[in-house]
């Protein structure tokens, strides 16, 4: 029988494991700083809850559960994987109208999508969120992009750049292009594809949406004014309808309120292309990357005030932000930075023979009891070999407990970095190691 | 259209989830001090990975996943959902044949099963396991029933009875009553219905299974014996084979080592009706039940090396715990001893108005930069709303930015568990809530 992963999942052994929840950690305590707070939703939803908030291409991408008993035989579902975890927080926002607002909360958590696996893209990955909901106040938005920022410098990232636009602004673009409402989406899904075909290919696409070259041509003399902060936001305005010039006053206050925050001025620019996707959102949006890694975005976010609504209750305003987590990750392993921190464990506890292995167990218990993480040696070899194991793991001290400790009721703690060692009682040792 | 969560599956708001967080937390504590490390393992599997491991009743239980592309419209299945965390263990060490042992791993996960959900019993639903691979020694059962009695005892629960038991002594129990090797499996799940059925249920199992009278009161006069350590296992050996002597010298030295390394004596006890299930045990079993609550097992394991030899590969002895997770959770919940610990910020900073809020924004940036965990109030309302708010979510300060603060650079910190209050720059505001 071929032993196998499933295709595009993965295993993360324990060094591997380590770093992940190093990061995660420190995400974590990034989120907690600002007050979110964490939730947890399933992995299984819902079939009826997840289509439809992804476009056709996303709902081919769900991975649906077969229903267990008489359907199986004719593939019927009612349940799917989730797909991210932003549809979820709606959901969740819609069955607890009574959650006091602002709602701010996190989840680190796996999604799945059946996409072909490929370098980089697994089936199986990790989401990292954080959003607010129940307000419209750009503090909250602004918010989003401090805690992006915070995140990004929390893992060791400095040289990063958040560009930021918003919708309205670029419905209005699309409008005074000369589009009609119902082309409007089209003219954003053809600026989106700018970082993949390039100013030629979605001059071709807007052709194809129907824009005239005239119209193309204003197009263009917008998405190329120069990126920057109040500069930027005062030149756009006058080539906009009430709508969009709307957009550009929000996205002032989001811009000067971040910057109170702390994001550096260095660090964020207003880009009248940026466009991420498809997607729900409604007003702001913004994406992070890496200034010296061509990897592509490394979080983003954006406003988004239908979705909840969308489940057929109120309409609850919201904006989050996601941490490209498993991008990250990676980055961190190429760049040789993934620290997975210490070892589980401080000291290995040996054993010598069998008369002797009680006051080993009995060593490594009095260690744990005083706050001292201990392997205690489980296998039946030699003294060398429970050495070797103890550098392998990377412990900082062995126990040693030969005949004459063990019948002193005591041990031999030996510094595995320095080679000194010291025969005393295990409680005395544990003050070495915890110091 | 009528928003509801899969059937079985449960959503965490944020107190719900806090308190999961510090038992999960509490419990990786305790998996660290023995050197366990932490493993990742995908909720997805290929299906001949998980069939034929857990029964046929287990097979009936996966969620099989619906195969993408052509496959989906006949109901084709390539991927299930994982049933437990043991197989997928077993899976890994098959594929990893180079990885040092012994091999101490955790996990705490989520695992999924296709059972009719009621009250207590969901389709989704995290496990909780540490086990040991590489190694026969007694000393890995021994760890595993510490392991178990110090999660109990870092809960909070000192009244637990861990039961003892090995299969090698099930095996020639039945052997001892006439079963033939055909046979001693349906004696084994006759016994394991004690708790369920009694003493008469199971006596109607063994005639089922081919017992005779005389046959059945030898196995009684076994089953009934006193229920203890060292005494128990001086009266079972008499009436086993070879076999099952082993097992009970076996058994004997777990024990010692469970005592030496700190279980307490009037925690653990040897039960020779304890059979677990249908399990891939193989030697040493355990459980452990609450003395005042019955709410059945809470912990459970034992030794199973033949698993990983089910793939194909080597055979790689293990023995493994399972922490009752969710019954844990649910019991600190009702005994009113869920603590979710802090809540997640220490402090909400107001803004009064448009005015003064840049000032709010930067007294927020200030205290998170001094490590001060605080919420920005984001929403539009009165002084007193978001006094309720702060209120509501427990937090011990609300720092106060009125017309005077922001014009002169400072902070009202108001204690609300005293009502006290100091005007005084952000920096050392975050001192006193630090202290």
């Amino acid at each position: 029988m071929a032993v196998n992963l499933a295709r595009g999942a993965r295993d993360f052994l324990p060094e591997t494991m380590r770093h992940r929840r190093a990061v995660i950690a420190t995400l974590t305590e990034v989120f907690e700083r600002y007050g979110f707070e964490p939730l947890g939703t399933p992995a299984i939803e819902r079939i009826e809850t997840l289509t439809g908030k992804y476009g056709d291409e996303g709902d081919k991408l769900l991975f649906r559960i077969l229903k267990r008993g008489k359907g199986s035989e004719v593939g019927e579902c009612d349940m799917a994987l989730r797909y991210d975890l932003t549809v979820p927080l709606a959901r969740v926002l819609a069955m607890n109208p009574g959650v006091r607002t602002p709602f701010k909360r996190f989840q680190i958590a796996p999604v799945w999508r059946a996409d072909r696996p490929q370098r980089g893209r697994f089936r199986e990955f990790f989401q990292c969120d954080a959003d607010i909901a129940g307000t419209t106040s750009p503090m909250a938005d602004a918010e989003c992009l401090a805690v992006a920022a915070d995140g990004l410098s929390a893992l060791g990232f400095d040289a990063f750049t958040l560009r930021l636009n918003d919708r309205r602004i670029l419905r209005a673009m699309a409008r005074a292009a000369g589009a009609g409402p119902d082309r409007e989406i089209g003219v954003l899904i053809a600026i989106d594809k700018l970082d993949k075909v390039g100013r030629e290919g979605v001059t071709e696409e807007l052709r194809g949406v129907g824009l005239d070259e005239a119209g193309i041509g204003r197009l263009w003399s917008i998405l190329e004014l120069e990126r920057g902060h109040e500069a930027t936001l005062d030149a756009l305005a006058p080539h906009l309808d009430d709508e969009g010039r709307q957009g550009v006053d929000s996205l002032r206050q989001v811009l000067g309120l971040a910057l109170d925050m702390g994001v550096p001025e260095a660090r964020i620019v207003v880009d009248p292309t940026l466009a991420r996707g498809l997607d729900y959102y409604t007003g702001a949006v913004y994406e992070a990357g890496l200034d010296d890694l061509p990897i592509g975005s490394v979080a983003g976010g954006g406003r988004y005030d239908g979705l909840v609504g969308m489940f057929g209750k109120q309409a609850i305003p919201a904006v989050g932000v996601s941490l490209g987590l498993e991008r990250l990750i990676t980055v961190l392993e190429e760049l040789g930075q993934a620290d997975a921190g210490q070892p589980t464990a401080d000291v290995l506890v040996t054993v010598f023979d069998e008369a002797s292995r009680p006051s080993s167990v009995r060593a490594a218990t009095a260690l744990r009891a005083a706050g001292v993480r201990s392997e205690l040696y489980l296998d039946d070899r030699k003294l060398k070999a429970q050495f070797k194991h103890a550098g392998a793991r990377g412990y900082r001290f062995v126990a040693i407990i030969g005949p004459d400790e063990a019948r002193d009721g005591v041990i031999t703690l030996r510094n595995l970095a320095d080679g000194t060692q010291h025969t005393l009682p295990a409680e005395d040792a544990a003050q070495i190691v915890l110091r």
